[in-house]
């Protein structure tokens, strides 16, 4: 592996602060260097973090595929550019290149520690197996989504989200941290060992590929008018088939579920994405076999 | 009791949507007369419930002892002219005057459901022991604080807020809204117990007085540099005595309680207060014998 330098985001959305907390911790110069491969921990959004905000114009984590053309609009927007300035600075071709992107998120949907990744790479699959081997982690798999598309680790020839749940948006919790350095220093160990080839990847990865979403009931204005319904609320990750209840409106009536799939849900009820219209969304699950190229590649970067 | 007309707020912080949602189930035609009196159901600050935020301008439930002088300020506050408005609209002096108001809260802190009276207003007892007696709801009792003060209930005769949490910022929660549809509804209830004299009083209210609030650790640039340490999350209403441990700071240092008074904390991390400087607030335990002034003054109203 020729991996040379990792590059550690936090506070790409500038409200979840718990990431950022953690990465404190390690962005110090004794963990800067590790085995021969340099980390960079940076903060992703800074204004959004000094404000508390997600984002200043629009969303960071769907900024990076925006291209520089903006700059002709006299209303830029700062995420374009700063996503911009991350690529130029740290992409693969930038002044300090990483090969690998690991961007740090929480959400205030119950879904416990999971990874997102972003399409089949057989890269990424190579880390992602590393640590659902290790901690068993639920691995949402994002493809396929027009309306959702520039995510952050895209830009980077390897990248894995990290997303913990359930914590509030601005909330500092000291549990939810515990768990961000668990697993960042994790992450820095078996990329050592693989670096070393001194480890051995699973011989299938479990993965829940997305589907699509699924928006509140609205009522004629356009305002939410549904709940997560009780039995639905926190259960991310957990089968919903025909028949089962989604929603609880204002008059009391149930929305249920009338897809003859069996659906397994993520992002339930996550706060941010009320503006992007979705109260879930839906994946099926899928048992991907290992496959030798995910080393070679990785071994490639 | 001459109480005729009773006004219920929710949104008077507009990310705080789950008394918002208990509301709306209650305010339909045939909710409004109950017993004789009138239900008044409002949103207290509307347009940032729009917005999904606290406030525009000013916390709102602050913003109840500014008077009308502001107006020769061109940069007039949103929520001083709201709050004048309410006074004038449902105030005791009032065009649709309301002799209590009880204003619906959520938190972010692991509170459960507790009851916030203001200053030592025999009526607010009355209707706080009702309310202590059937639920065993702690009662905090803020008073004397003058870095806080214009708090909405404090311009009604009697009132009380309803605070329950743990619930993020803008996250609809049916287990959180299914406290505030039983409360709201028992509130009318025993109301019109207390009306028809059908009620007895506890002997004694146990309350939790407001002494003061604590900051966190701040770095020297004024940001906050400490977390609540793990065994202070979430622990509202638990004893802190002295040597207990408060915060963690990012250099690993425990900042514990150093006070010989024991104290019971409350709002622990509520991801509102930081802009306030509170990390917490701590209150010492009081038990007040019943008097029957209460109910006199109550029936008074």
């Amino acid at each position: 592996m020729t991996v040379q330098r990792i590059l550690i985001v936090s506070g790409t959305h500038g409200n979840e602060i718990n990431p950022i907390w953690a990465v404190k911790q390690f962005n110090k110069e004794e963990n800067k260097l590790k085995n021969g491969i340099e980390y960079e921990y940076i903060i992703g959004n800074p204004i959004a973090c000094e404000r508390g905000s997600r984002y200043i114009d629009a969303d960071l984590n769907r900024s990076f595929n925006r291209g520089k053309n903006h700059d002709q609009d006299k209303n830029s927007f700062y995420e374009i550019d700063r996503a911009n300035f991350l690529v130029d600075q740290f992409g693969i071709n930038g002044s300090k290149p990483c090969q690998i992107a690991i961007d740090l998120h929480t959400t205030t949907a119950n879904m416990g520690t999971s990874i997102v990744m972003y399409g089949r790479r057989f890269k990424d699959f190579c880390l992602a197996a590393l640590l659902q081997s290790k901690f068993g982690l639920p691995i949402y798999l994002h493809e396929k989504d027009k309306a959702q598309t520039g995510f952050l680790v895209e830009s980077w020839p390897c990248g894995l989200v990290i997303e913990i749940g359930a914590v509030a948006q601005n909330f500092y919790d000291p549990n939810i941290i515990n768990r961000f350095l668990i697993l960042i220093s994790s992450l820095r160990q078996e990329i050592d060992k693989l670096k070393n080839k001194f480890i051995e990847l699973p011989k299938e990865l479990v993965v829940h590929i997305h589907k699509g979403s699924i928006d509140y009931p609205r009522d004629e204005k356009g305002n939410i008018d549904g709940l997560i319904h009780p039995e639905r609320i926190n259960q991310d990750w957990k089968l919903i088939k025909k028949g089962d209840p989604l929603f609880l409106d204002s008059k009391g009536i149930i929305h249920k579920y009338d897809g003859d799939q069996l659906i397994w849900p993520v992002f339930i009820g996550e706060v941010a994405y009320k503006e992007k219209k979705i109260a879930m969304s839906y994946t099926k699950k899928e048992v991907i076999s290992f496959n030798n190229q995910w080393v070679y590649e990785f071994e490639s970067l």
